[in-house]
């Protein structure tokens, strides 16, 4: 067996997640099945991260391991066409040794979350940002995010549904800017819990339309309880940015 | 009457163009009646450019006189919403002097064309670049445009159905650029022939790819004849950006 890492990147809106679902289009079930229709054999992609229904992704880490000899840019491309018309494109591939992990090895994750703070609805980017009619003081929302960095028990910001073991995590960074009408999220950590990130943006979109102190994102992580959260943001504003690993060059 | 100034911003993917057509929807279809049900009144769109089947606007230029009395902000939270769900928003909306004339008055008019430069197929851009597989080299393609700024007859890069009285234009910019794996072409002018920005891409494109010397763009431009044109790009790729005005602040 040869293991193959993927780059992936896609458009979330028509699938259930990257994961497979037992009730829906997965990113993981499309891959495996153009797979499948290529090599003829069953694989199994595993990735860095999972992500929900409606988030996308620039630059998503996985692998799989292949029985049958092909080279790995034969393989992206065979990929690509079997992809279609699913919003899914390889946009890297190499063969990796053998004890390369896309999820076990992978030792920081980073996401960014756009917001359009406009009142006219989207066109050109429609389920690719959260649309905030509202005006948002990101420099209050900047400041307020700080309190979230660093060694913390995320409690109020974890879905019920999250498999974590620990609430306890490590957040890196969490970066508030504006381009025009844009206020962009930038947040990283060695890893996330289920909701993590569109949580923490509920919070300090209510700050930055000032219906939240900027101290009440650290009032609400001491709370250490769901019922603190805010608002969870939508999904359609999150994308998975990219996965880095101890050996990246 | 008052005359209301609109900027709108669309996905011409849906439409057969701005302009009205008897075989299929169109922007100005769309504003008109939108318009028509918040005010019970027939109202005409005029629009500082026409645009192709799925050529895209960031800020074209309107207007439309009305005789009921209304709001400038309400016109346009009103059009918004009744405008859904097609991908068309207006994004600002002013009373203009009667005599100000979104075609007439204008006097710049700028487009700019993205080409998505990389093998894999576009996901999250989908039908908002033109893919080109091939590397480009934007250098070469910015260099052979320049031949074709200033005034000229741009016969060669006019397509049989312009209306133009004349084939004469004075074409003030042509830049090429690259960010990442994007490639960028900016294009100014007081105004364009029908599908003179798509021409002039789809050789400078050619050059990019190595398939035509940098000469021959020139080349094509003193032929003056449509069959010396190499390759029209496709419209997805194109943007009208924006149309400029004496009185603009």
């Amino acid at each position: 067996m040869t293991r193959f890492a993927l780059t992936l990147e896609f458009d979330g809106t028509p699938f259930f997640g990257l994961q497979r679902q037992k009730d829906g289009p997965s990113v993981q079930q499309s891959v495996e099945e153009a797979a499948f229709r290529i090599l003829g054999e069953d694989v199994r992609l595993h990735s860095a991260g999972r992500t929900d229904t409606g988030v996308h992704a620039l630059a998503m880490r996985s692998h799989m391991d292949i029985a049958k000899d092909i080279a790995p840019f034969r393989l992206m491309e065979a990929l690509n066409a079997h992809l279609r018309p699913d919003p899914i494109a390889v946009t890297h591939c190499e063969i990796v040794p053998e004890d390369w992990h896309a999820r076990f090895a992978c030792t920081g994750r980073s996401y960014v979350y756009r917001i359009a703070n406009r009142r006219a609805p989207l066109t050109l980017e429609k389920d690719r940002l959260w649309q905030v009619g509202t005006p948002l003081d990101h420099e209050a929302m900047h400041r307020a995010a700080q309190a979230l960095v660093g060694l913390h028990d995320f409690t109020t910001f974890r879905s019920v549904h999250c498999q974590s073991d620990s609430p306890v995590k490590t957040l890196d960074r969490l970066d508030v800017e504006r381009e025009g009408e844009e206020v962009r999220i930038h947040a990283a950590a060695r890893s996330f819990l289920h909701h993590q990130v569109r949580s923490m943006v509920g919070c300090l979109a209510l700050v930055g339309m000032g219906r939240w102190r900027e101290e009440q994102v650290a009032e609400a992580l001491e709370a250490k309880d769901r019922q603190a959260l805010g608002l969870n943001a939508p999904p359609h504003g999150l994308y998975f940015v990219e996965a880095t690993y101890p050996d990246d060059a």
